[in-house]
């Protein structure tokens, strides 16, 4: 391909679409609405449309669209379900959108050895869907469905990572096509290795910007015995805060509890008919021998009990779970459902665990100081929480008000020791963070990304943006 | 300090020795056995002197010495308690060695976030020593007392690492000293974070070869309320493979499942008066509630029972607990003991589970046909496991039999998508097998060493070596 360019052109880029049209035929496309769809999320992150978006269907295909691109300095944007939140699909400068969802196929499942290695188009519905019969399931669960690549790209977590960790302690090897179009495997099969740079934990998280994961192995677990779960209300914010606290450091083995203050549980009733009394309520599911979820249940009852919590009501029947936890998942569509007109932004961060009550209600305080609606739910075992805001895109004020929340409440978690994002990530919308964050340390994120992309095709713009 | 130096010189050495001894005074030392003693670990690689050894007392001396010979090129090794065991403290350019043993302090223990922040020279005991107290622990344990900042330089695990994970799950943050001198902290105290690449994990298993690790922010556990360990023999190697398989694949969350072959308890026997059968045997311990413990210990009962296993015997008093643990943490000095004029190698490989049987049983197989000795013990949990070789190391036969041996025990494990080192790292004993492992991904582990330590002073010559 000889020397690749070093500036960005409009010929390099219609060069580029003109050879991966040849290549994929129909699967790619310039249409402006696969463009759109592609080139925008579901927050004020200003949208940026790719050039084209190319339906890939193998590492290969990943690899020579990466090839070409890197031949004319065209930026590449991996693209899985599309449900990140701060701005990390968009291409502020264009480019090629990789959509892969066509790569969904489950290639090994290996029951023996707790794991399976997937196309990262592979959805975690669709993967739990595939291991049903087997026994074994894959705990991690951010609210969307979203695709194992793109899980595994954003680190994310969910309800379950209090117990079984993000997808930081749960992939055990990714295939990716680097910036220079080579293909590597980050790892082998085993549980554990001592043999050089960690190049997994190096990709997780990464967020498309040093390589394009396309094919991930996963650590599975087994469906345990017993499962219990249900539904625990408390007089008041702290009380509930401190009983998250109590039970993580009395080393509880919770499986989830999940913090949903008053206003979210009434989003939650309007959305879901959950019909729960509107107090701050934590869901709680515990996983184990029929005998120890029982010691568990219990003993998160005297928990609760010494911390104002009122009567457990609990989900005994598989529905009854499924209908709780999807209510819980549901919280961004049951949140857009309950103030129509204005567009929901949902923000996280992470506190160490003996900060939660301060953090938590600290941030409640200063929704009500400005005279704003903001539902609170989250992952409080791991000190991780959402602040859904509702905002008025049309109304700069309003946006301006938002925003300087939002940084408040990042700037809050930070003066905690705690982090601007626990699992939603950097994307664009959170880059700002990332100096008071990183301080010196921000350097040798950027040194890294030089170095495995140094034309900087990969997903420019975000995270440390070159 | 001007444009560094590109090329290593005597002078180069001297004028930072000189510049170090008004820095440090009597802590540089030049003395023949103090740098012999930093330059050679158990094993047989190639001792390789520093040209002194600083023994430091802050973050700020070692940044000190770092920019003193980046300045003049002069190479840099991390020393930590010297028990590595494939050269990774080796300083085979000669350079400074920095002794971290004297930065021994613990800086705080957040008992109610479950972590804790040390200087790098503690040793995982002197930690647990001072956790007595606080009804918590920190369960990492490499046989060796090792230090926590070696720990986490060579991603260590040890006998809990089935149930509680490696030092690559278990470090929340650290603060080393980077090549260019810069004082970095990977991250903050949350439990999670999605804020950016993951500096952590980069340096954990980095070996000192991009950074040098002078305090850890680690995890930490409650003890259990109840602890039961004990011993169990089996009729056959397969059995006690099977068992553990079993155990495995079923989900009992042991914290401990330890493999010592019959030749590993004779010589456990022969060291630690442990007067067991000398049968293959499983050492074992469960963490729980009192009822959990129970629950486990009978599951794993039946498991045992249809593999073969005998009659379990609990040790059921602290000490009995302690002696076990002891006895089997020992099995170096033990082997040592054995065959007094013969040296001691420990190596080590990892598989996936289900391909632990076939590993173990083939390796012990490829021992009889050489007519070797070699016991076997390991964390069989993790499909991890040990070769103890014995080798006159004046017989150059005798060294070549015990290479090709090591060889082929690695390249065993790579058959089996497993790994060439599970926890002992690479050092410069496993650096020809990482072109087998890692293949293309190596170039990458290169590019991250250039990026990170682009004159390539920091531990030259160890795992991808420029």
């Amino acid at each position: 391909m000889g020397e690749p360019a070093r500036t960005r052109s409009a010929a390099g880029v219609a060069q580029t679409i003109a050879a991966l049209r040849d290549l994929l035929g129909e699967r790619l496309s310039t249409a402006e609405a696969v463009r759109d769809q592609h080139g925008r999320d579901q927050t004020w992150n200003a949208a940026g449309l790719p050039d084209a978006v190319a339906f890939v269907e193998s590492t290969e295909e990943v690899q020579a669209i990466v090839r070409a691109c890197a031949a004319t300095n065209t930026p590449v944007i991996a693209y899985g379900t599309g449900t990140s939140l701060e701005g990390h699909i968009t291409a502020p400068d264009g480019g090629i959108s990789i959509d892969l969802t066509r790569m969904n196929r489950i290639l090994e499942v290996n029951t023996q050895d707790l794991d399976c290695r997937v196309q990262a188009g592979v959805t975690r519905k669709a993967l739990n869907e595939h291991l049903r019969d087997t026994g074994l399931f894959f705990p991690i669960d951010p609210g969307a469905d979203a695709s194992i690549g793109g899980m595994a790209a954003t680190r994310a977590s969910g309800t379950n990572a209090v117990r079984y960790g993000t997808m930081r302690e749960n992939v055990l090897n990714l295939t990716a096509v680097m910036a220079s179009g080579e293909v590597i495997h980050t790892a082998r099969r085993a549980r554990k290795s001592a043999a050089g740079y960690d190049l997994t934990r190096v990709l997780v998280g990464s967020e498309g910007t040093l390589g394009i994961i396309t094919e991930v192995t996963l650590r599975l677990y087994g469906i345990p015995e017993s499962i219990s779960a249900g539904v625990c209300p408390f007089d008041s914010l702290e009380g509930a805060c401190q009983a998250v606290i109590q039970t993580i450091q009395l080393g509880l083995p919770v499986a989830r509890i999940e913090l949903l203050d008053a206003d979210q549980v009434r989003v939650c009733n309007a959305y879901s008919e959950l019909g729960l009394a509107e107090v701050p309520t934590l869901f709680l599911e515990f996983h184990g021998t029929p005998a120890g979820t029982r010691e568990q249940s219990e003993l998160f009852a005297e928990i609760a009990a010494a911390n104002g919590g009122g009567t457990f009501a609990w989900a005994t029947h598989q529905e009854d779970r499924s209908r709780l936890w999807q209510a819980r998942h549901d919280v961004f569509w049951a949140g857009r459902a309950y103030l129509p007109g204005k567009s929901v932004l949902a923000t996280d961060v992470c506190v160490p665990i003996s900060r939660l009550a301060d953090c938590v209600i600290d941030t409640k305080r200063d929704l009500e100081a400005h005279g704003m609606f903001g539902p609170i739910v989250g992952h409080v075992g791991d000190g991780n929480f959402h602040v859904m805001v509702f905002c008025d895109m049309d109304d700069p004020d309003d946006v301006k008000r938002v925003k300087a929340f939002t940084e408040r409440l990042a700037l809050r978690a930070l003066a905690m020791e705690g982090t601007c994002t626990g699992e939603h990530g950097v994307g664009r919308g959170k880059m700002k963070f990332l100096e008071a964050e990183h301080g010196p340390a921000l350097a040798y994120m950027r040194a890294l990304k030089r170095a495995f992309d140094p034309q900087n095709i990969l997903n420019p713009g975000k995270i440390v943006a070159l």
